[in-house]
């Protein structure tokens, strides 16, 4: 296992078996004319989209690769590619796989049944998640192979891929928010409020756009958002131990052999990572002709299980302290627990409660939903605070340095990803599956079918979003806790990040500014972007004889194009801030206040994190718990009320709230690159 | 200047002040006997609640005074008594006033005009100013004079002061809060949008407790809050200053003169900002009879002139190096600076496009109020990294501690108190009039004058309100910085609070949850509060004969009473999760973890306090706005929707928001007090 070339081939391995996954979601048919037809909308919207938003990354990646060659070196340089690059593709193979699944669900619920729909959404959603992992061994192990392996000094460029990863995962989850949500807010208002007409009705001119929402913005925005975490905490655990290695050169050699060891044990940790995630696959596969939601679990419970049996040998054979297992558990436990918690903020009583006080109109809902949403930061954050007192008291107990323990937990957290991207990019295949039913008219059967398929995917969809936000902080803390590291080997004592020193302080009063500007930009943005979709809309309606009859087709493509337009443009500038405050500070400030600004911006992600997506989701489901026949169900006061509650919370869960997450890890993955060039203190203070 | 004296003896000189103003406004008439009527049932409601809270206060300080006495010493328990004392009496006075000046408002508005109606609203929310400046400054100047001049060791019992008044301000503020808001959503569901009947109309059973709330919110729970902090910057500017004593005593006998001196400053500063407020008092008293409005606005901006230009002979005459003015100016300027921002947010431009956002229904207004809210935070806190920077600059090279800066600029900034709250206090004063005037049927001509003058007063209190979470935060962040002065004093290189250390991040992960909690709890509590409420009022419309037609009167005393018993219930958890935290994390994990939990809980505290205040505050002018004609004006559409803003708004600004303040300076001012109980290291961790 300590071969450098196991990790990328076993990347190679795990393409085929998503490969494998593809083919299998392919053997299924397509379905009918009309079912085809519409899927093949979404599908070649969502590649336009994804075409054109490819062509502003290239501009803003290829200044970034420029300034790394310039201020950096080659190597960097050429990481940055390959990280962007991955995280494109990892994105953009499963998205197309989503939007081949979702009409094939559809058609299966139509011809074979509930199981067989679970089988392909979930194949669908697999194809994402194998992806995500093996890219991340290709990509990051090769490079290891060539810049780090056995100590070589050029590691420090593995920084760059991290850094090209999460500005790709930026810009896709932000730009993919903002279409998705300007689609569904746009459609939403004027098909069901305005016109009357059902969600997801083939003569609302937003529709398309809205189902090709959730595949740009659920689909690849999410798995570039895993993506980064995922190789974000491999890079700074290798950063971590990297340091110990450089501090122990020439004084004390088995210290040396240690932390060489414990540069290859993430990449190792992820490896057997996703060997369980594929098992996991298989398992659920096997089981799925039964009981498809039994199987789901098993598929999830098992994965971890396996992976930590396995990780038990990998870490003896490596001859490491036995005891840095019980960091990699620690980061695993807290994941599902995490999840669990943000199940039942976003399903449990709390659901309930806010859809009992749309009884007295919209305000108590937002009332109660705020206030939900504002409590569901609680635990989590807590459990987050326990993993990283545990895991450093034992890696510092086990003469390694006691941050490595936070990098091996988030490591740990997101070894297993193959198996928990694809329960969660699932959800999204399911929901589609949904509207393609609803649109092609395939009839009340088929729609209960994916409507059971879809409040299952709701369920697995809180869980991965949590886990996504507790595995992002971690790894942006393991990254921060690299940036801090590699400062002090350069400046010494020079460098400390005293909280009672005022540049710290100030770092971290700008700091706790970034999240709150992002997502005030980010959910402005949605808003306008909506309005825009609202008139176009509007405008159809009006202009297009025979479009309420029926008789006339709307012109989907225009929404598609005028959300797109929007996206991107709006995606710009918190991209351009996430990427400029750590420079802008760095140089200006210094690093020590830096340093404060990135503790600063990890507390308001992370909590905004938390704050928005539990808040959203819990108004999403307490409006389907009306929509479900309770509290006087559709059409009556209550389910306006609890209506506005979720149109309140699409962008907050589904824009703002998930830029929180790699906002963070942009700001410190720059950070981290940009160590090198920083000093203590900066030009102004 | 020199003399310990002086303090308190201007302290007492303040209150004979502040007598005369009342006597001022107690020389106009209350009004016709229906007038006299309601205003009576309005001023017995808020005592009859001040009396029930500090019931239950008592409780809970008799408590800590005990505990004060075990654990700590005889000193610090009488401090707590009298700091919680002096809070009560300032908000207790300053709202007897206020009641007693809504009347005499609304009276003068009838018989003598807008210009007498200004002055007595003035007049009311002056008593409230000069109490809380005067109470400060004989309660903590009387203290130090026993405890703390000439470097007496007793100095730390000034601490006790600082808790009793900070816990007194959370109770108030969140009982007020609490209060205030239950009985203002409960009187507007039910009376507006039930019953059709328009604001303030005598026959709605809640709308006294509404205008009670208005007095114990409002006037009460500001009174206390801004007590809180004034008092808090003064003694944590003593304590920075009184450790530079402990570290050169017996070394450097310059220092330790230079220390003494710092020690006695701020209660120099705070007395010359009591005279500087009295001379602006006065002129806006020679000024009203002419332009009102621009006679407060010269009232406040020359008080804090004259101020600044004593201050520099009281630095000068006490042999003080003179960039310690700069401290001072940074501090006063930061705050008129974050005052101005918080009038763009909540009634600039932002307030026209939430207005307009109604144009598509409440969902976007929601999310247009939410996007500016969370913009809002940024400029105000790079205000705060500004003044750490500067005024930690700036006494760093005058050879002082650098965080007393931190303190002076906080002193600076809350000095001219006096005449901030009198301006502050001023527009609940004129709302309430406006309530007696419609209750009573004064006609239209009167609505009109006080309808100005609430006006103004709404953007002077959210000028108050910006300033008074910007002086918070610095009072906080001073009183944190002598917390961990004091522990190094005590434990040298063993307490270092570095962002390196996990208990640091373990602390900073919990301190960032307690803002989230806390504004939580008190959101629901506003909710649940209302619900009560509401059934109530509606049991009174059914089951009171002839209350619609207006030949019954509604049972006010009752909705009162309900209010009361719920603010108070509910106000209880909040306060003892604040008080209870810092001694829990202290001794559980130690005083490095509990370092960094104050440092999380003052990011968190502050962003969220700008962020509910001013996302609440806007909503509320922008129903303003249409409720002036805009768009639609009354009864559109677009009306109905930024209701539901405003709505939502009710507990971000009046109870959870201006809890923010408080709760952080709670825990740091308990975190203060048990600081010689702790070791860096605590039981677990």
């Amino acid at each position: 296992m300590n071969s450098p070339l196991l990790p990328p081939l076993l990347g190679l391995f795990g393409m085929i078996a998503a490969f494998i996954v593809y083919l299998l979601v392919m053997k299924y048919p397509d379905g009918e004319d009309k079912v085809k037809k519409i899927g093949d909308q979404i599908h070649s919207g969502a590649l336009a989209f994804m075409k054109t938003e490819y062509k502003y990354l290239l501009v803003f990646i290829s200044v970034l690769v420029v300034l790394a060659y310039l201020f950096l070196d080659l190597q960097t340089a050429i990481a940055v590619v390959v990280g962007a690059a991955c995280s494109s593709l990892a994105g953009f193979i499963g998205m197309y796989a989503a939007t081949k699944a979702n009409v094939r669900t559809a058609t299966a619920a139509q011809q074979d049944g509930a199981a067989a729909a679970l089988s392909v959404s979930f194949y669908g959603g697999s194809v994402m998640g194998l992806c995500v992992a093996s890219l991340g061994l290709i990509g990051l192990g090769g490079l290891y192979y060539f810049y780090a392996a056995g100590g070589n000094p050029q590691v420090h460029a593995l920084e760059g891929f991290g850094m090209g990863a999460s500005v790709v995962a930026l810009f896709s989850r932000v730009g993919g928010g903002i279409f998705t949500k300007s689609a569904d807010v746009g459609a939403d208002l004027v098909g069901k409020i305005e016109a009357g007409i059902p969600e997801d009705d083939p003569r609302n001119p937003g529709v398309i756009a809205d189902n090709v929402g959730d595949n740009v913005g659920d689909v690849a925005g999410m798995g570039s958002d895993i993506f980064e975490s995922y190789c974000g905490a491999m890079i700074a655990s290798i950063a971590i131990a990297y340091t110990m290695y450089m501090a122990n050169k020439g004084i004390d050699s088995d210290a040396v052999a240690t932390a060489l060891n414990l540069m290859s044990l993430p990449l190792g940790l992820s490896s057997i990572g996703l060997i369980a995630s594929i098992v996991g696959i298989f398992i659920v596969k096997l089981q799925s002709s039964k009981a498809p939601a039994s199987a789901l679990r098993s598929g999830t419970l098992l994965a971890p299980v396996i992976f930590i049996v396995m990780a038990h040998f990998l870490i003896q054979s490596m001859g490491l302290d036995i005891a840095v297992l019980w960091c990699v558990v620690s980061g695993a436990v807290g994941g599902v627990l995490i999840g669990l918690i943000t199940e039942y903020y976003t399903g449990g009583k709390p659901v309930q409660e806010i859809a009992e006080s749309g009884e007295t109109g919209a305000a108590t809902v937002l009332i109660s939903g705020l206030s939900v949403g504002m409590q569901s930061v609680v635990i989590p954050i807590l459990i987050l605070a326990t993993i990283v007192l545990v895991s450093t008291t034992i890696a510092g107990g086990a003469s390694m340095p006691a941050v490595y323990g936070v990098g091996i937990a988030a490591v740990g957290m997101l070894s297993t990803v193959g198996i928990t991207m694809a329960i969660d990019a699932y959800g999204p295949v399911a929901d589609n599956a949904g509207g393609i039913a609803e649109m092609a008219g395939m009839g009340k059967e088929v729609r209960d079918i994916t409507d059971s398929l879809d409040e299952l995917g709701n369920t697995t969809a809180a869980i991965g979003k949590g886990f996504a936000i507790g595995a992002a902080a971690l790894a942006a803390l393991a990254i921060i806790s690299a940036y801090s590291a590699q400062l002090t080997i350069a400046h010494g004592t020079d460098f400390t990040l005293s909280l009672t020193d005022p540049r710290v302080l100030a770092g971290m009063f700008i700091g706790i500014c970034i999240p709150f500007l992002i997502s005030s930009i980010t959910m402005k943005a949605v808003g306008d972007a909506a309005f825009e979709m609202i008139n176009e809309i509007r405008r159809q309606f009006k202009e297009i004889p025979g479009l309420m009859e029926g008789t006339a087709d709307p012109d989907s493509e225009k929404c598609v194009e005028i959300a797109t337009e929007a996206a991107l443009k709006k995606m710009m500038l918190p991209g351009v801030i996430a990427v400029a405050m750590p420079a802008v500070v760095g140089f200006g400030l210094g690093a020590i206040a830096l340093g404060g600004m990135l503790a600063g911006g990890l507390l308001g992600c992370v909590a905004m994190a938390l704050f928005m997506a539990n808040a959203g989701g819990a108004w999403d489901n307490a409006k389907k718990y009306v929509e479900k026949g309770n509290l006087g169900g559709k059409g009556s006061d209550t389910h306006a009320a609890v209506v506005v509650g979720d149109t309140v919370g699409d962008p907050f869960k589904d824009t703002s709230g998930p830029a929180m997450n790699i906002l963070i890890n942009v700001m410190a993955m720059v950070s981290l690159v940009i160590s090198s060039l920083l000093t203590p203190t900066g030009i102004f203070f």
